[in-house]
């Protein structure tokens, strides 16, 4: 039972260091060449997967599609999810990360950025980025859809795409393909490592770099290994989990 | 309500002339400016989908896709479900179909080709070719899984498709996508309009050319629409249903 978890390639908003959270960005050049490389890596472990999971936004559901080709499983069922979403930036989003921190200052945007518990400056329902304006949230309770997210607030509502979805997959001894963002995949990465609040400020997740995670059968992390560029197919060696 | 039905775009089989069937075939560059020109003329309908279904052949499954990123709802849920795959030509798959003909007879291989209930040479299940050995197929009862099919029993399984899980979507009062292939859609138009065994023989459905179903709540056809080269998102008119 293999979990696999990959960053979207980079994105536009990446590139031009905006603020993204929900906003539905697409992938640049280098974004799908990150994304291909990953799927080859992938490709090199030669999992077999049987379901994969992924945002409601183009720029993961698209790596989603570059790693499926890549490792000739197009026909995985993909299901895409709002759960899976970036952490929401509020108001915000669209606004560049430098300028924003010469306005606000440095400390405070930091805050926003890297703490665990801190909410950015909320969007109100009657903003048109409000994702309640927004047709593909149209069957999900409008009460759960954020106007901003801190990271804590994210893994509240990763968890329950990961207990009712992912989780059940591998307790089946089946291999899980989840591609998503930076920090819900920070989220999903400080519950499954047990990483305490603090910790998790410096836990950063590269775009494009795979990371493999097998389980026992109680959901135990038995070993963690990054698909680097040094990674080595042939290798046994894992770097072994927190 | 409205059904969107598209056939993928030209695959290399169709190129080679060879039979296809559930052998997974890529695109040609052609197949794939199709399924993008499909994308374009569906985008002026200006149509909110909530679902897509496609089969789990790469050929829908990409065709789908480019269709999405032209519309813009790359995140429509898409179920890729076995029953919309292409008929099972059997043992004729991978087969040059002017080369069979000549060899086993044109009018046997067009009885095979076009008539409603001729069954293919069938694959045994030892040979590799046969869907039980393919991981895909892996959650599907193995006596569910075809070693060729007759346009009838290619309608047989898609019609729980059709009913359980397409049309409960329509009937709700949502738009629906279905890329699939020609004789699946031939099968499903066929059960949709009422057509004889006799006059389906004559239908076809030409690459990347979208069809818009228009129901009453009684799942009735209003209208019936091919997005074709002269079609004009301004005018009202609308081909008469069967």
């Amino acid at each position: 039972m293999k979990l696999v978890i990959v960053r979207h390639g980079e994105s536009e908003y990446n590139k031009s260091n905006l603020f993204s959270g929900w906003e539905d960005i697409a992938l640049t050049e280098k974004g799908i060449e990150e994304a291909k490389e990953a799927g080859r890596r992938i490709r090199q472990t030669e999992i077999q997967f049987t379901a994969g999971f992924t945002s409601v936004l183009k720029r993961s559901i698209k790596s989603m599609q570059y790693i499926l080709d890549e490792i000739g499983q197009e026909w995985l069922p993909v299901d895409k999810t709002w759960r899976l979403n970036e952490r929401s930036y509020g108001a915000l989003q669209r606004l560049n990360k430098a300028e924003t921190a010469d306005k606000r200052g440095h400390e405070l945007v930091n805050r926003w950025r890297k703490s665990y518990d801190a909410l950015p400056p909320m969007l109100e329902t009657d903003d048109p980025r409000h994702p309640c304006h927004d047709h593909r949230y149209a069957h999900v309770d409008p009460r759960l859809l954020p106007g901003g997210e801190s990271l804590k607030t994210t893994l509240d509502r990763v968890l329950p795409c990961w207990s009712d979805q992912i989780a059940p997959h591998l307790m089946s001894g089946e291999n899980v393909l989840v591609v998503s963002h930076r920090n819900t995949l920070r989220a999903l990465v400080k519950y499954l490592e047990n990483i305490s609040d603090e910790a998790i400020i410096k836990v950063d997740i590269p775009t494009g770099i795979p990371v493999v995670y097998e389980f026992d059968e109680k959901m135990g992390i038995v070993s963690k290994q990054e698909l680097s560029a040094a990674f080595d197919p042939q290798s046994n060696a894992e770097v072994s989990a927190n």
